[in-house]
């Protein structure tokens, strides 16, 4: 496995053993008491599993529900519009959020773009800040701390990934606990974790898959269900928070033996992997609610820039099983951005005690 | 389920439903994103489901191993022991543990004083806080900021449950970071959900249960384990702990609507749900590995006391199915104390950069 890794995955798990290998020999415990971080990959074999379509019967044959994100995330969007401008109307401010980008990653670049036209469009002032790909950490957390002083900026969102010669943990910590508009923040991640606590922000993307669930008026409580995928910005919020939805939820990662077997039995299927048609139709129990955050680039000849995104879930598949499907583009992707308003927003409210 | 409420569960209920109606009445999203927190009550039905012990067949039945918590905690308290004068010989400075303990809860005396015995023991110092139940919450706050400014104490513990009418978050809050040897902080409690994260201190009961698993040789990572409750202080740790770990963790709750069935799927079985025989011989699948965290006082009229502890898995059944198990007491217990001496020990060692 270590041959697949990228020198700079490599770099982390050595400081992670060297880690552990201090603490063992300072420790009287076990030394993994806290195991090793080796990154996920997904092995080949998870989708290499092509199930014959053949197996689901004529009979069992449904067309899903699609699970619209476009029109709700334009509906919250319209409302969070109204908001703004209620605030500007009774105390004269708007909502402010900062983008921090450094380097010049056409993604991060596009990212970036599409959620200051997000901002724009519903009255929310952006300040973004550009930084080159060889600037010094330091001048990233400069960048943070003066944005975490100015009173007119309510959220602080650092476009990840960063450049590798930088701590992104230290980084992302050193945005101001209420101005974490991403909800990256440890203090508010574990918030989230604990039962009877409130973090101050929850994670855009798990915030707007739940809320999609919400609105397509599915219930969580009660329900089995399956987060494919650990990430901490996606994967483990999730988790977390379908879990205070009273789910009973597995993490499927990796290292699971069996996924399929184990996706198939949930009710809540949330895919959140980064791996492009992981997901058969097999693996969904029919009926199942399935939301789709990934977002991968396939090659696409017919595509003018030679790719298109497809999301880990074999859509054609899927949505013959399923009784609820997110299509990839226009699931997710608009209710992230629209989390991102509602999360600036709800800041300004609070900077401005504004109710 | 309302009925069965205590008057303090009901305050804390109503709380959040003011909450969620507050956040409601100002947000463009759905109102429950971040749920109702409803206290974890286990219904009768769970525990009422007695299956016939006939139906392990002779041919299935083997003994467990004891996973002999009592002379694991020993060795690693020996080692601490050792840690400390080898400390106190090169530096000249000792550990210290804080324990504050408000109230006089007889549970919690007797914990509490277990604890300073087992400081004693190891040539931890300890320094205990007692305080009248009636007192103010400002005095509990007051208390632990002067142990945060206090050199010599390098571990704040705060005896849990804490009288009614205090802010257990904000208390707990207040204990530092650097002196949390609880692990309950919520700093410490996003890293250690977070990937890639290290939290300063891991909870001590989860942190005991995998040392259990990891001295006994059971091998976590790839393998299903499903962790019964999920509390801040138990369930929830352990459940972040054993992903960490890299096993497929599913965390069953009163919400579960089949538990004894998601159960038996289980390779390692950690039950933190504090009811006396909830975990039947029918709920382990055969050859898993349990862990149980349970210590229940349950009615016994041949113990002086009139009562005695027994856990949350019916160990006379279980222990025929399992492969290995925790006995209660003499499992988790004596691993916890232990635990919490080692996170002391660290906390000191960091505190004088004592390697």
């Amino acid at each position: 496995m270590m041959m697949m890794l990228r020198q700079r995955d490599v770099v982390e798990v050595w400081k992670k053993i060297q880690w552990s290998a201090k603490a063992f020999l300072s420790s009287t415990i076990s030394p993994p008491i806290l195991d090793v971080d080796f990154p996920d990959i997904w092995s080949k074999n998870h989708h290499q599993t092509h199930p014959p379509r053949a197996t689901l019967s004529a009979a069992n044959r449904q067309n899903a529900a699609l699970i619209d994100g476009k029109s709700m995330a334009e509906e919250i969007r319209s409302g969070i519009s109204d908001e703004v401008r209620r605030m500007n109307t009774s105390i004269g401010k708007v909502p402010g959020l900062a983008v921090i980008l450094v380097g010049e990653r056409k993604d991060s670049q596009t990212y970036v773009r599409n959620k200051i036209k997000a901002c724009e469009d519903v009255g929310i002032m952006s300040v973004m800040t550009e930084l080159a790909d060889n600037c010094a950490e330091d001048e990233v957390l400069n960048a943070v701390l003066s944005l975490n002083d100015n009173p007119s900026v309510h959220g602080i969102l650092v476009q990840l990934p960063l450049p590798h010669h930088m701590d992104e943990e230290k980084i992302l910590n050193a945005v101001s606990l209420d101005k974490d508009v991403d909800g990256f923040h440890p203090v508010n991640m574990g918030n989230l974790a604990m039962r009877g606590r409130m973090p101050l922000f929850i994670p855009c993307t798990p915030k707007g898959c739940i809320e999609l669930l919400i609105r397509s008026g599915v219930e969580i409580t009660r329900k089995k269900a399956v987060v494919i995928g650990r990430s901490n910005i996606v994967g483990l919020p999730t988790s977390l928070l379908l879990q205070r939805h009273h789910a009973t939820v597995t993490t499927v990662h990796p290292f699971t033996k069996n996924p399929e077997e184990i996706t198939r039995d949930a009710d809540i299927v949330v895919s959140a992997a980064g791996v492009a048609n992981l997901v058969r139709g097999s693996w969904i129990k029919p009926g199942a609610v399935v939301i789709d955050v990934g977002t991968n680039p396939v090659e696409d000849p017919n595509n003018e820039h030679g790719y298109s995104l497809t999301g880990d879930v074999c859509f054609e598949e899927a949505v013959t099983v399923a009784s609820a499907i997110t299509p990839v583009p226009g699931g997710v992707g608009p209710m992230t951005i629209a989390m991102l308003l509602s999360n600036t927003l709800d800041s300004a409210k609070r900077a401005y005690r504004f109710t």
